[in-house]
């Protein structure tokens, strides 16, 4: 049976008269290069999730072309601006008015601990969005930054001690101009109880405890310490600001959001 | 030293001019008694979310209300309408002006397989939303419904087979007047290819092999299909419809959203 | 066509003289009826997995029957003496020579805070093991514990504080005699730097965070603390002890183990 | 205060004389650079865990020493005998007599279509396990191999069609001699009703669909067919074989289990 003859169920019409607002193929898992803020690359594994519109008359979309897509853009070093050029070439390949790509990755930054400078790589989980139309294309960044928090409350009530605990900082925004993910990373980290590194000598170790203590915020004090500091940025058009705080008291976590 | 003379930092005034849109206690397990379509208790456990806007100038909300209201409602037998009853009273126990709730928890659906009749329990993820303002509170459901989906494009090309998975439909909606959730699951599940039970006779397996090679469906098929039987309900204010086939011929899901 | 003349596949004689050590049903939702130390039933949702092991000449187990299975056991009010029963009961139903049964569910203890005395709820998710032959049965359980860790090193070497975070503790036992899940959480509770609940009033909170303060743990003091305990229980006949600190410093946990 | 002066309490002398089984880092993420069977280097991001026994006589293990090992190795490209070799590195900076690194990563194949011969990537999840004392290092492997499934008992009883799902088979092995993850992949995926691609056109999925009718499997054989193919491995010393379908009829899994 010769390829041609094949019938092509998804290039029918379709009579239902039901747009689709997105189809695709979601959490593919495929390799992605990165550059990072000083231009070096970064391979790293990204979770995928490739969209499109579906006109009310067509019954299907072309699947495999969303991975055709995929491996064109496997080896090529990603930045939001050819992430988003990625968008706009699936539109033409699915014959398509709008559409999405969405990729969720590790990042990693090389950090040196506090006082002894040794070094040692922090895992942050990114995402990028791309949201395409044929007139334009709305990038979106979201890092979840892991951070310390201590808690003022338990400080002030306390002869002495003060629960503190590992916290998620989800900071999602779109932007007018391109703002490294270095920078965001590092406006977030300076305002939280103290930063993580993966690797602490022991000075580094009473440079963080200390730290910490002499900075206590509730979960509320995270969002809005942060709001003022992207408030401060005149490129960024909107933000959500998120803090989970994985309570080492309770079995829960305390949770705040702001958005812009 | 006495309980009163704790400082008691979150009733502090705020400097920062800052409102909080939410701010509270997330992914918290704990016991919650539904009552089904025909009032009989179910009791589940569920993560639950809940959430209030703080105003610009609090420094903190009260955490611990939060646990106060979840044993309050834990041993009622909750419906659509005590929920939103239990997210008016977060409002008052928190002074807040908005608030959110949210629960997600296994439900359970007596089926009965189509040829022998056995009985066995089928579990759907569902979500509860209350959203609530001093004015109004709005209840969003969300049910996560698992079915098999047999694809129309594998069965026109080949001689013979067709290759079919475990797809999972989410149907979220807002309705003016109550819909119970078997009735939307009864909805989905007539609608794909064919629906899901925990117990099968060989006579049972037969009638759900032929049931869905009959009765192929594109993942755009499912979403269009239900599509048009949400939009026969004249209650339901707005939908959104996703569905995600696990396919079975590659490592990665097919996925499509319809929304009203 | 009846249901006499479907042929019955799993029953046909297999060739390839392989046994297979355990086949049946994995990750099941199903509800579960637990009572608790006083005798109180408490209803809760188990992830199952069945599984009997299969002569070299079967080619086929019967699936469904791990469902009748669960059916008939939905309404009893298990006890680790009736869950080994249930494994016994699974031999028979399947024609077994050995089999397992376990399920996985949270388990709720109703705590009262250590200053307030207010009560609130605290989860922690326990597995049962019953590893049936035709001559006895194991039964183990595993409980996995939320704890609050202080670290050692870090109070030791800062002027004021020091790092904590939530841990878990996961404690696996096999016993002679029945030993009460409650009985093991307190052992395991008094040996942490503080124990967990949801619900804490100021006062409670100004406790635990110094109670913790003079109750410093190292990720090895847990383990080897709790060790010494499971060791004065004359009935334990097998154990393993893991905690898992998540760091406030890291993104990363510390991890031990002991296994007696 | 200098950092000389800073007490060190990990290495102070324990006297609960309880030695500690494993002690160390868990789930830490960080790049690992794989070689694949032609010599080639792929880019991925490892979970790792890292930890060593512990004698009772020392109070703690040095977790920042994890780190480093870690960052020594990070540029590195890994093969498994460069895997134990950072296992007796371990044992050397934390002067412990034996210790495990595992590493679970996501490994990339670039496969052809099997008619149109069009290349994608499929992901596999794969596992290195190195147990090393002071006299040996044992390596493992596990690799989790995605495949379809299709129910033989369906296809019998049933006038056309046949329920078909992805499953995936989890390989744990130790040899004696380094077999090659390709190897066993290719095994594995020669033992499935049919394998998987990431990227297929019609004339692929019309293959894929008819040849997984005209191989069906129950659960039961994938785990006995694979056996037997493992079994004239002479290099193989020992071997576990899990399979889980994920039913497209049911919402739970099959499963089997054979181990040498």
């Amino acid at each position: 049976m010769s390829k041609l003859i094949l019938p092509d169920i998804q290039s029918l019409t379709d009579a239902r008269h039901i747009p689709i607002r997105r189809v695709g193929i979601r959490n593919i898992r495929h390799p992605i290069i990165i550059s990072n803020s000083e231009g070096l690359e970064q391979s790293t594994i990204a979770y995928w999730t490739l969209t499109v519109s579906l006109s009310a008359k067509e019954k299907g979309t072309h699947m495999s072309r969303f991975m055709t897509l995929l491996e064109l853009y496997r080896k090529k070093v990603m930045t939001p601006f050819m992430f988003c050029e990625m968008s706009k070439n699936m539109l033409e390949m699915l014959s398509a008015d709008c559409g999405d790509i969405n990729a969720i990755f590790p990042y990693f930054i090389n950090k040196s601990a506090p006082v002894s400078k040794v070094k040692s790589l922090l895992d942050y989980e990114v995402k990028w969005i791309a949201r395409a139309t044929n007139k334009e294309i709305e990038f979106e960044v979201v890092i979840q930054i892991p951070v310390t928090s201590l808690c003022p409350c338990s400080k002030a009530i306390s002869k002495y001690g003060a629960h503190n605990q590992r916290s998620n900082i989800t900071i999602s925004l779109i932007s007018s101009k391109e703002i490294k993910m270095e920078q965001i990373i590092r406006l977030v980290e300076n305002e939280a109880s103290c930063e993580l590194w993966s690797l602490l000598k022991r000075p580094d170790e009473r440079y963080v405890t200390e730290y910490a203590y002499n900075n206590p915020k509730f979960v509320e004090d995270l969002v809005r310490d942060i709001a003022i500091r992207l408030n401060e940025q005149n490129d960024i058009t909107w933000y959500r600001i998120e803090a989970e705080n994985f309570e080492s008291i309770h079995n829960h976590s305390a949770y705040a959001v702001i958005e812009s």
